[in-house]
């Protein structure tokens, strides 16, 4: 039997379950869960604001474990051989069908309608498929990826969805060497998207966000600038960006906020010519009032919506972590651990934001 | 002496005016105008719509005429020398500084705070230099293309300033061979994009505009489908394309229409991952309600404001036009010439809609 | 039984057997073929030029037919249910596996090496896998396509895998619309780039080929210039591509040849800041000496080598035929149609050039 | 009279002459000269390998000095007014015409055929239009810089003209952050490349090149793998780097090294669908032979040449030096510094490579 927590229906308290342990198709692993995540997403989950959820779930879809049992040889998306014992993480997307049109002609796997999500998107009746959890169910064809010996699981498990989030949304936002990027919102998103910037080539990084505690994460972790929104109104704020970029505004902005009203003010952020990237719109907030000849064709604004990742962002955030781990302490943005039976708690905390990060441990 | 229509101030009826005849500085032409455009920029420098106008002016930016004289050898943009009795046309865009941040660094010349238009940033004070007149004073280094044989002037003048705005929306679309492409708008530049989106590899185009004598040229320049904006609702409208294209929506829409509204419409008529272009957003009409999580951030989508031309999209308009004048009837979008004592009603034509492009005759 | 035409070994005539028919495995297809093509690479294959071929093999990978048999539901990549009497075409390539670092990190699924290839690295041991043959057995998730109506089988075995091939080189060419574009070869690589380039926004296409024949054919084409490499010389043909290019060179240069020499050539037909796309060089034919720094440095030039075809080409270019059948009679390529018994006489012929196409009909 | 190194001919010695100091014209600034580099370019220079060199000439093109006078009120790239005492910089390239169709239609200004450059196509009968000299004439429109005050003069000049170079490679390379790249060379513009890579994003930066003590500063400014050309094979060269890329090759492959054999070596390291710049070939040193079925199609080669520079890239290398002087010692790279007299002294050196760089001090 494996102990799992269940989130029945919206709004209910998760109960920690006892699930029994199905045996392995061929291809297929049991991950002994080390740390699973706590996200916003998670928050949006419990409270029923996610379409296409098959509650009861097991929710937790960023997760790093040990491989406890394989069935036959399984590799990993690098082709090593995987063993008991080995530390991994693995791709939260699965099924992406590579069948249909928008997998095969427009390439953007990300909209492909087969695709599913552990902890998201599978229900307790597809199996043990998430990570709030002692053990997960990884099916054949999963994506894994064993973990480099720099990378410390708690350092992994920090980062989080945030990294490879943040990492499309830079590589949609197309840096250039010496570009000035504003980044809104100083949450795990925007946080890690203050660390990419500077990595993928801009030479000065700008946050906008709050409150002050996460400012200071941002600032250790290079920005340059920070603009704290609960001390500065939007005109104070626009100004300042202006202040910082010798008058025309940056030449991106990248948006992680969540809130409908930050994309308007980001626009007018950013400088003529220049580049938006809208990632933090995750759920539906609602409208804001946007006004498009100044804010987007007078300003030849270009604009780019950021939905989901792919492979390449998974695995690369791996890759920058493992080189990186030293210059930047991603366990620090982890604020408490909680046991499985602490769940419910921890959901609280992340959406009172009294926590930069919750991280489950099952074995706590 | 030289006849031309000044506009003194906002909201007053142009007068035709003698105005000297200043001799050449070395290097400027004399250019004898055959036709001047009116389009909908030049009813809204009527009304005092567009910012740093210098009044008084003398409207006209885009026209076709014969070299009547030069101070020197004066050469095309391809290395041709110019004669008097050449037909040519010149960019209205001028003293873009080619020295500042934006021209240099960013390389957008159409955001150099230096440039200058013909016809809407030039004064009476500055010389004669709009095209509402029997002679233009072209400025030394103005850009000028000798017309090729196969462009007849009418044809020129009836593509007008929506042939270069629209080839700018079309190379910030990146067609691919193959794609679906909805313009909304069926006003000069929509019809121009029906044209120039078939040409860079469009399959499919479908418009979204009105009236129906608009929606029956655009069918005659090729576009496939029509969706008429006075019988079907917003609601219908999206339906359409949808039905249009495989319940995806398009690959590209671009927005020709300079109503806020039509923005939000047409992100909800671009599939997921694809291309928004917004064109006709040219002067300020206001906010539209946009929501950023599912018309941008879930959808993936891509969207690019435009802003002006830069000459390599008047050069390359022109060639389109050398290689396609039998294919596209482009002079079939002139409704009606006007004699420069006609110019009021020209504006007040061109306001109401009653003519699909008015064009000035100074000889008329 | 199935009659089908078998490579036993390299230089070895084919036969035409008598194969057993197997039962279908679910979700697999079995095809009546209408039409294969013989193209260049059969005549490689025959000559045992190419890697990793399982011989004995039933050549044939570009194949249009008649579905006779289904086992299930099976759907074509727009999703319609097939039945039997439907004419279809099917995607050669197969088995990509999109589990791969470069299906999914480098996105470039033209180089996996699970990927296969009907009529080419399938062998008889695999089952039917090629076209030469009364009937097709696909495989479950072959890529099918069911033809528009406005598809001739005729014109689409025509196009034959020149079609896409070229659709992939012209991808890479990234043609801006109003560039003049030089195809160097007129072959059916050659041919169909001349058909793309225009569609995807090329104003002047030249054509560097032979025989007369062949430049015939270009010009039907709708190509705007011939050179014949029979009657000029290199240095004349360069002069020659220079003097219709303003003295500039042509923006963008396709290679379509196979001969090695064909590049440094191609690379000084390009204009300085051009694009060199080399799709032809599709066996190892030797080495060329090329000049890097009059080349390829001081030139500033791009070179794009092309491999090969993903879904996205195969599908766009059954798009295109169905919007352009009548513009462009693809069947015209075809010289003659030989019966399964004949197959020996094709595979000269092609070699020989004495037919531009020729082209399999198991039922002749 | 002011004093400067002046070269008659090629071959001959330069002999420092007095030369008359003309007046300012308006907007024109008299600059007193700090360092001027010795450069690869200007061995060249001393041979007569370059073509349109007005001999005699003086040579020096990358400089910093101290504004000496101006003619009215001279600004910077960024606006800033320059006063007397100011250190600063200038871009070497002038008179880009921004009127031709290389300029505006190609958009590609290092083509255009105006172009000239200070040291190298200016000769004396132009002015005093060279770095190696006491004071140098800096025309109206000459686009300077004023170094920010992180920006030493010794870095600066340590840098030289390899960092720009470097820049339009880097940006030409489109790297995306995770990857691996090769810098073939370990001159001053592969040591740049190097620096350059890890700030665009590359993850890993592997140089061949050589001697030892150049490989030694190549891993000090953050080299991951040095792979020395003196000690191993080309084979055991190409070898090494696919062991160090999981058997694969480069993602990005730069040549920087003028040799033409590296050429089609550096496309062997790279991986397929993988990209390779060319920036090194900067002479004419012959042909090469090149497979371009294995060496570009098969592999799918993406390959750019890439020639001088634009201000983009000299205005951002500024920038870039501005913030990381700390972490690149670029000073490191002055071997050591000679005054005007031991100028032969100093192209010598760079020729024997008994140097890594040569700075000439005038007021030495």
């Amino acid at each position: 039997m494996i102990k799992a927590a269940v989130l029945e229906a919206p709004g209910l308290p998760l109960k920690v379950k006892e699930l029994p342990k199905p045996s392995l198709e061929p291809g297929a692993v049991w991950l002994e869960t080390i740390y699973s995540e706590v996200c916003g997403t998670d928050v949006h989950l419990f409270h029923g604001r996610l379409a296409g959820v098959p509650y009861p779930i097991i929710p937790g879809h960023i997760n790093v474990g040990r491989i406890a049992e394989t069935n036959g040889s399984v590799r990993d998306v690098d082709g090593n051989i995987l063993n008991p014992g080995d530390v991994v993480t693995f791709m939260d997307v699965h099924e992406t069908c590579h069948n249909c049109w928008f997998c095969l002609v427009a390439k953007t796997s990300t909209r492909c309608p087969s695709r599913k999500v552990y902890g998201i998107t599978y229900g307790v009746k597809d199996g043990i498929l998430g990570g709030w959890s002692e053990y997960i169910y990884l099916k054949p064809n999963v994506k894994i990826i064993k973990l480099p010996e720099t990378i410390r699981p708690e350092a992994f498990i920090g980062a989080g969805c945030g990294l490879p989030t943040a990492f499309h949304a830079i590589e949609q936002a197309s840096i250039r060497l010496g570009d000035t990027v504003v980044v809104q919102g100083s949450g795990p998103v925007g946080l890690n998207a203050v660390i990419l910037a500077q990595l993928a080539g801009a030479l000065k990084v700008i946050v906008v966000g709050g409150p002050a505690h996460r400012l200071a994460v941002a600032a250790e972790f290079g920005a340059d600038a920070v603009i704290d929104i609960e001390t500065m109104s939007r005109e104070e704020r626009i100004d300042k960006v202006r202040e910082l970029t010798n008058g025309r505004g940056a030449d991106v902005v990248i948006e992680a906020t969540g809130v409908p009203g930050a994309v308007p003010e980001g626009m007018a952020m950013a400088r003529d010519a220049g580049m938006y990237v809208i990632v933090g719109q995750y759920t539906d907030n609602g409208e804001t009032a946007v006004n498009p000849h100044q804010a987007i064709n007078k300003k030849h604004l270009a604009i780019k919506g950021t939905w989901g990742i792919d492979l390449s962002h998974f695995y690369r955030s791996v890759q920058v972590m493992a080189k990186y781990s030293r210059r930047f302490a991603w366990e620090k943005m982890i604020s408490r651990h909680y046991g499985l039976h602490e769940i419910n708690q921890a959901i609280a905390d992340v959406e009172k934001q009294t926590v930069m990060k919750a991280v489950i441990k099952p074995k706590l």
